[in-house]
C-alpha cells in the first residue's frame, strides 16, 4: 500500500457514544487501518453523545473508503460525513480576480472607468510600451497549456488540466507576488495554439508553457520565442533544468568533484533531459552520455528527429554506446528524467565512488532513494517525502519575477545558469550536506534570490548587446515518449 | 471650457511661505482657473514655510498644467510635484490575480497542486461538467475586445484598450463578485476571434464581448452563440437594451403612458439600436420608428445590411420616410444611441406632450439634456453628471451573477427582459419621479435583483425546454458608422 499522504487527506464527522475513551478509540480505530489521524476536534458535546470531527490522511480513495467503513461498524457509532479535503479546496476554483482599489463612490469610479480611463487608454495607444507601466501587463504571465500531458496523467484535456494551473497559478502569487492566469486550451493544433497565444498576448507580460506534449512543446516554445516580445517559458525544460543544475552544484561540493571532470549520465532524452543537457554544457560539463529507452545515444547512429541528433552531436565524445546500464559503470552522476525503476542495485554499485543519484521520473523515481541511498553518497528525487525534492517551484516564480521587473523580453542561457546558482547559493555551506543539497520550497528566500539573479542577467545582457539562448529550432523533436519530471 | 471632473482630478505638493492666510490663498488660486478643490491636506509645516498636498478637479491636461503654473507663479510658492490622481490609480494595472487560500505549508500544497490536484483532474476528466464546479469556470467570464471601437475612443487596439477591460472586471467583481478577466487580442479578424475565443472558452463560465465594431460585432456574437456551450453576452447590445427599457419602462410610469401605445423614434441603427429594438418589440412596443444617419428606416427602402433590412421589416407599420425631426413630430418618446447635437428646440417642441428624451451618446448627448428638460417630462442621458444616468454597470454585473449561478448555456430574451424589469422594480413607487427613473449605480440592490430575475428566467426556460434567443443570423449587418452607448 502507497503511503498516507496530504493529498488523500479526508474529515470525517461521526457521532459515537460519550464516555472517557471515546474519542481515543476512534482514533485507534482510524490508525489500525494504516491511516495517519491529524486532527480530532470534539464539535458538539452531549450527556449521552458526543459529535467529532476527525481529520487524516489516507493512502488512496478506497483507503479513505475503508476508514469510513470500519468506523460505521463499531457500536453505536454513526458517521454523518465524509469530506475530501482536496475536493474541498478546489470547490468553486483556486483564484479570485480582485481589484486592487475599491471603486467605493463617482469618484473612484470617474478615474478607473469612463470617463479617466479614456486617457490612459490614449497614452498606451500613443505609447504601447506604457501598457507594462499602467495595465496588469506589469505583472502578469500566461500559463498556457493544451491539457495533453498533465502531471503523470497524460492527454486529460484542457478542462481537466485547469486544476493544475490553478495551482500553479496560486504557487505564482504566493511566492513571487506574480499574477499568473491559467490559459487552458480547447486545441492541440501546433499552429492553432502558436495563433491563440500570439493573439492573446498583449495582455501579458510572459508566457509559460506548461504541461504540452512532446514533440509539439519544442516548436510552440520556438516560434513564440521568435515571433512574440515577451520571454517565453517551458517550465518542464526550462525550471527542471534550472533546479537540476542547482542541486548538481551542491551535490558536487559536497562529495568534493568538479562539473568539468565528472561523468553524468543522463536517463530521458525529452524535454527535460534535452534541457538538462544543455543547460549542463553551458556551465562547463564535459563528459555527458544520455540515454533513450533504445540506449545511449551516440554519433554513430543516425536519429530522425532534430532533438536527439543535437544530443548525439553535443554529448558522448567517446562514443559510448549500449545500454544505459552499461553507460552507468564508473559514472560520477545518474541525473533521471524517465521512467520508474530503471535502476537496481548491480547499476548502482557500478558507479564511482561518491556518487551521485538524482532520480526524478513522477511519481515513482528511477531507483528506489532509500536502496539508492545504500551506494550513492547523494540522492535527490522529485518527492517530498525524502530530502532533496527537486521541485521547480524553487525556480518559475522567482525567475519570473525576475523576467518583469527586468521588462525582459527574451530568456538568455545566462539567466538560467544565474538562477541555477542563485538557487544552490541559498543551501548556506554551514547547511550544506548530503540531505540537504536544495533548499526548501518554503524557504522565503529563494524566490527573491532567483529574481535578482535574473534580473541581474537580464541588465548584463542587455549591456553585452542582446544574447539569444541556444537555438531551438536546431534542437526540437523527439518525444516518442513523454519523459517527464517532477513539476 | 468643459466642467471640472473627476477624471482629470490632479493632486499638487506645494511649498509656500507659512501665515494664516496661506492654504486659503492657494485655494482660491486654484479655483479663479475654475478648478474644483476637493481636498486640501498640510503635510509639512516649519515656523516660516509650509508643504501643502492639494487635490482639484482639473477640466483637462491643459487646464490642470494651468493650475500647476498658476501657483507656481506666485511669491514665494513651489510646486514640487504635480501627481495625476487617474494614472496613478492605473499604475501596476487595476486587477491583481490572488489564491483563495494561501499555500502555507507542504499539507495546503499537497492538496492545491502535487499530488492531491491529480485526483480532481481525473474527476474532471471523467465528467467534464464538474469544471463548473471544481475551477475558476463556475465564477469566471472573459471581457474580450479587439481594441476596436473603444468608448468614444474608436480603434486603438489590444494595448490601449486594456484599462477599459480592466476597469469592466473591477466592475463585475464590485458589484456581482464576478470573477471577470480582460482578453484584448491581437487581431481584427472575425474568423481569428471567434476562433481564439473558442480556443480559450474551457476556463470561462461566460463571454461578454466589449467594444468591437459593427458589424464584425454581430457575426461574432451569432457564432460564438452556435458554437459555444457558455453564455455569450455583448454588452453594447444586451447591456444597454437592458437598461434603456428598464428606464423606460419607469419613465412611462412618470408620464402615465403605455408601451404598447407610445411612438418611439429611435436614433441610431448600430449596435445599440439594434438590440433596443429588439428588446422593445418584444417588451410590446407597437410603434417604433428608427432613423440612420440617412434618415428613417422603412419598408420602401432596399438595405443592402441585412441589420437594417430586419429593423425595415419590424418597425415603422406606418410607413413613415424622410428626416429624423420630421419623424419626431409628434412622438412620445425619443431614445438616442447615435452622435451629439443632433436635436434642437424645434425639434423637441414638436414632440407629443409628456414627451421623454433619453439622449445616450457618449460622451456628448443627442441634445443638451438641460434643454431637452423645457419641453420634455423625463429626461436621461449616460452621463454622470445630470441625472437618470444610463449606465450599463446596472445590468452587466448583475445578469452575468444569474447566469452564472443558472449555470446557463445560452441567453434567451427572457432573460434580458427580466433583467430590466428588476432594474426598474430597484426604484420604488414612492421614490419614482422624473428625475429618479433609474437607479444609482451604487445602489446595492440592483445587481442582486438583476441577478436573481436572469437565474429565475433561466430556470423557466429549462423547464419549458430550451428557449432560443432572437436569431441574430438574420440580424447581422450594417454599421456604417458605429453609434455607441455610454458605457
Amino acid at each position: 500500500m502507497a503511503n498516507p499522504s496530504p493529498g488523500y487527506s479526508i474529515q470525517l464527522r461521526v457521532g459515537t457514544p460519550a464516555g472517557l475513551t471515546a474519542t481515543s478509540e476512534l482514533v485507534q480505530a482510524v490508525a489500525e487501518t494504516g491511516a495517519v489521524v491529524t486532527a480530532v476536534d470534539v464539535s458538539e458535546s452531549t450527556p449521552d453523545r458526543v459529535l467529532v470531527d476527525l481529520t487524516c490522511y489516507a493512502a488512496s480513495t478506497e483507503h479513505a473508503d475503508r476508514v469510513a467503513a470500519v468506523l460505521a461498524a463499531r457500536e453505536g457509532v454513526e458517521v454523518f460525513d465524509v469530506a475530501d479535503r482536496t475536493f474541498r479546496m478546489h470547490a468553486g476554483g483556486k483564484l479570485e480576480i480582485v481589484p486592487k482599489s475599491p471603486l467605493r463612490n463617482r469618484d473612484d469610479l470617474s478615474r478607473a472607468y469612463t470617463p479617466g480611463v479614456a486617457r490612459v487608454c490614449l497614452a498606451i495607444a500613443e505609447k504601447p510600451a506604457d501598457a507594462r507601466r499602467l495595465t496588469v501587463k506589469g505583472n502578469t504571465i500566461a500559463v498556457v497549456t493544451d491539457g495533453s500531458a498533465v502531471l503523470g496523467l497524460g492527454n486529460i484535456g484542457a478542462e481537466a488540466s485547469i486544476p493544475v494551473m490553478e495551482g500553479k497559478a496560486a504557487l505564482f502569487k504566493q511566492f513571487a507576488d506574480v499574477d499568473a492566469w491559467p490559459v487552458a486550451l480547447d486545441t492541440q493544433d501546433t499552429e492553432e495554439i502558436i495563433r491563440t497565444v500570439k493573439a492573446i498576448a498583449p495582455v501579458y507580460g510572459g508566457i509559460n508553457l506548461e504541461d504540452i506534449a512532446a514533440p509539439r512543446c519544442f516548436e510552440i516554445e520556438r516560434r513564440l520565442r521568435e515571433e512574440l516580445d515577451i520571454p517565453v517559458f517551458h517550465d518542464d525544460q526550462h525550471g527542471t533544468a534550472i533546479v537540476t543544475l542547482a542541486a548538481l552544484v551542491n551535490a558536487l561540493r559536497v562529495v568534493g568533484k568538479r562539473l568539468d571532470e565528472v561523468r553524468i549520465v543522463i536517463s530521458g532524452v525529452g524535454a527535460a533531459g534535452h534541457a538538462i543537457i544543455q543547460l549542463l554544457l553551458i556551465e562547463g560539463a564535459r563528459h555527458i552520455v544520455a540515454a533513450g529507452r533504445a540506449g545511449v545515444i551516440h554519433r554513430g547512429e543516425r536519429y530522425d528527429d532534430e532533438h536527439r541528433a543535437w544530443i548525439a552531436e553535443h554529448t558522448n565524445a567517446d562514443g559510448v554506446t549500449g545500454t544505459l546500464a552499461e553507460a552507468l559503470v564508473g559514472a560520477d552522476v545518474f541525473i533521471g528524467v524517465s521512467a520508474p525503476d530503471l535502476l537496481g542495485e548491480a547499476e548502482l554499485a557500478s558507479m564511482a565512488g561518491d556518487a551521485i543519484v538524482f532520480a526524478m521520473a513522477n511519481p515513482d523515481p528511477e531507483v528506489d532513494p532509500v536502496l539508492a541511498a545504500r551506494y550513492a553518497a547523494v540522492v535527490a528525487t522529485g518527492r517530498s517525502d525524502f530530502p532533496n525534492q527537486i521541485n521547480n517551484v524553487l525556480a518559475f516564480p522567482g525567475f519570473f519575477r525576475g523576467l518583469l521587473d527586468a521588462g525582459a523580453v527574451d530568456i538568455t542561457p545566462e539567466m538560467l545558469v544565474a538562477a541555477a546558482e542563485a538557487i544552490a547559493s541559498c543551501v548556506h555551506a554551514d547547511e550544506l550536506n548530503a540531505s540537504r543539497i536544495i533548499p526548501s520550497v518554503f524557504d522565503p528566500n529563494v524566490s527573491r534570490a532567483v529574481a535578482e539573479a535574473v534580473a541581474g542577467a537580464a541588465a548584463r545582457g542587455e549591456d553585452a548587446g542582446r544574447v539569444e539562448p541556444a537555438d531551438a529550432a536546431e534542437t526540437a523533436g523527439s518525444g516518442a515518449r513523454h519523459e517527464e519530471v517532477a513539476a
